[in-house]
């Protein structure tokens, strides 16, 4: 950890795509200005326009480019053991899903590489997914459990992930997924599995501080609305914040039951219906599509982005990095495929992995914009536009990054 | 450019996927070891095996990881003047493609640019993309022009082209591509422009040896079978290899036009017939996919893969690197897209950016494997199966890369 900065200084020489909302679009500033006072800005704007108090204050000129807010991914999976590669190998040599479960593959060869796996195993391989996704200027990064299935590897995990946020300097944002898949020594006892979470697994995660987040997989090869409530029911009287992997494969009701509880997100969201959008829209609930696992499983169902819009609902933009189903560790590349399958705009794709995905995470008072009161996490890139961020597919123009107001790279 | 190597040497310590057909998948030797005789490959197989000749020759032992044949694009357009970001963002607004033709965009934009640029202007941005390539171990890429539509122009592209290569000591080859679009001076007089290509472009670049090969856009929005025709007959008179852009957007008939001329490679063939196959598979003409313009373009229609594999006709992939249609920098993603849009294996993926790919330049005598007598053109890459290579979607594993028996990275 880097100690807490009380340097006052002003930066400028490049533009400002602030992502605030209401000015211009991006909350783009030609030629800007952004005053930090320790870990915070306290001035955003024209450089031309910097207020004289700030004139005396140190001042750093970039040779150009562009600043944005650091970057947040508000859902991963980046902890885990073992590899899949393999696996998807033989989908796509003609493997039926019986064969590779016979070959001891899918969700559940994952839960057993991780409950083998050390704490320190967990750490080191997810720290190489981790430094793809800190080389494109990431500030804040949500990670899940959700492949230990019991008390003591679910905490493991979620121990791992707290250390990753240590490790790096960086906000480690944790999300319990007990409710992911059911585990194999539960096979035909979903119940018994949902009142283990209830009953065990929650309390202790609640007791130990572990987790920020609440979050579970409701589905069809998962568990029911019903289930679920249960479990974010139990996680809410805890104190913890609420999300929910909704309506991937099809319309559970999940997305409405999670809004009416108050969920801080609900994510995938391909087969929502109008009324869990409406609920969504009430409750402030945001989506957060993910197009990395509907481009890596070749969906072809879209969620319905215009309704989503016309209601309101602020969209978040994640890369779901997991083994399984979307093995992405760049949100650039996430922000492109939003932009080339979901039909988002560059822009809305730059809000959806800054401002709106901070909020996701309940964290937009402090992070994903670049304005005064907010926290100085802001990444510098080598272009002239901002929509050149989503554009480009395999490019990385990221070349600085200021965490709480000290340059790291 | 690096000096030739006289050094004799033996590489070790990491699996080898060699490439070299018809022995194990991805002609993997576990724990190899290559004898390097100057730039040349003179013995690879398992480390065990190691001839006594070659016990006293310098051995470097690696601490693991793979080595494959280094990349090779075999599709590109990277040099380029201009950006089309801004068009591409009007477009996700909801600009019409009048919209944005009025708004000076699409293909002719980029010819505008291209026109007004220096050449030093044009090598320097297509460096900076080949760089993205080069970090993930590429050693060949093709590289078109397009953008010129004059012979000046052509030229102008031509030469930036070539200076890519003396600049990075990578094997550059150049596609002529006049016959790219209509030049908007010979708005309604398409055979005006052929005539053009045939009786002042190709003889003048020809003589000036700026091109390896002849190409062109057989498309309903370019030019017909007939067109082309005449100008890949006249490029083959003048000693040029022959390329074309076929059945990308619809069937004209093209595949099987070039392939009955000779052609080395047919590229797109998204909607090529089963004659056009047949006239490919007679010829050995390779097929070259490119699922990066497939999903930037939002295409649904693929390439007849099981045709294509019935016949026999070998199957390269590229990334189509372009300002309007891929603005792709990397043929990992590539390798990704291939199978995931397209059905590829890994294994299928990787010969087509290895030996497929070096077949379809016309150098696989040389190039594209790791076998006795091709160049030591050598990728070594921190993981340890090639099939991870095509399922990480951000990630870079490239640690190294040996080109003509050096070191470079």
């Amino acid at each position: 950890m880097t100690q807490a900065s009380t340097r006052q200084w002003v930066l400028s020489g490049a533009h400002i795509a602030s992502m605030d909302q209401g000015k211009t679009p991006y909350g783009l500033i030609e030629q800007g200005a952004v005053a930090i006072d320790g870990a915070q800005i306290v001035w955003v704007g024209a450089a031309t326009d910097l207020p004289p108090i700030y004139h005396n204050w140190a001042r750093e000129d970039l040779p150009g480019g562009l600043l944005t807010p650091a970057l947040v991914d508000c859902h991963t999976h980046i902890v885990y053991g073992g590899d899949r590669s393999k696996e998807w190998e033989m989908r796509l040599q003609g493997a039926s899903y019986a064969d590779i479960a016979r070959a001891g593959g899918g969700i559940l060869s994952t839960v057993t590489a991780t409950r083998a796996a050390s704490k320190d195993n967990l750490i080191n391989s997810a720290q190489s997914r981790l430094n793809d996704f800190l080389a494109e200027g990431l500030g804040m990064i949500e990670i899940k459990s959700g492949y230990g299935l019991d008390t003591q590897n679910e905490c493991k995990m979620l121990h791992a992930a707290r250390a990753l946020g240590q490790k790096n300097a960086i906000i480690v944002k944790t999300s319990f997924l007990g409710a992911h898949a059911l585990p194999p020594e539960f096979a035909g006892r979903s119940d018994d599995y949902i009142a283990l979470i209830i009953h065990e697994m929650l309390p202790e995660i609640a007791r130990l501080g572990l987790a920020d987040f609440c979050d579970g997989f409701c589905e069809n090869i998962a568990f029911s609305a019903a289930q679920m409530r249960k479990v974010l029911e139990t996680a809410k009287t805890l104190g913890l914040g609420l999300r929910l992997h909704a309506e991937q494969l099809s319309d559970q009701g999940g997305a409405q039951m999670a809004a009416e509880l108050g969920a801080l997100s609900c994510d995938h969201l391909e087969y929502v219906s109008e009324a869990g959008i409406k609920a969504m829209a009430e409750a402030g609930t945001r989506a957060v599509l993910l197009p990395g696992a509907y481009y890596f499983l070749g969906e072809t169902h879209k969620p319905p982005m215009d309704m989503l819009r016309q209601h309101g609902v602020p969209l978040a933009l994640a890369s779901d990095c997991n083994p399984g189903s979307s093995p992405l560790t760049s949100l650039l590349l996430t922000m492109n495929m939003g932009c080339t399958l979901f039909g988002m705009t560059p822009e809305e794709a730059l809000a959806g992995v800054t401002r709106v995905a901070a909020g996701a995470l309940g964290m937009d008072e402090t992070h994903g914009t670049l304005a005064a009161g907010q926290v100085a996490d802001i990444a510098h890139w080598d272009v002239e536009h901002p929509s050149t961020l989503a554009y480009s597919m395999g490019s990385n123009p990221h070349v600085g990054q200021i965490r709480a107001g000290q340059w790291v790279i």
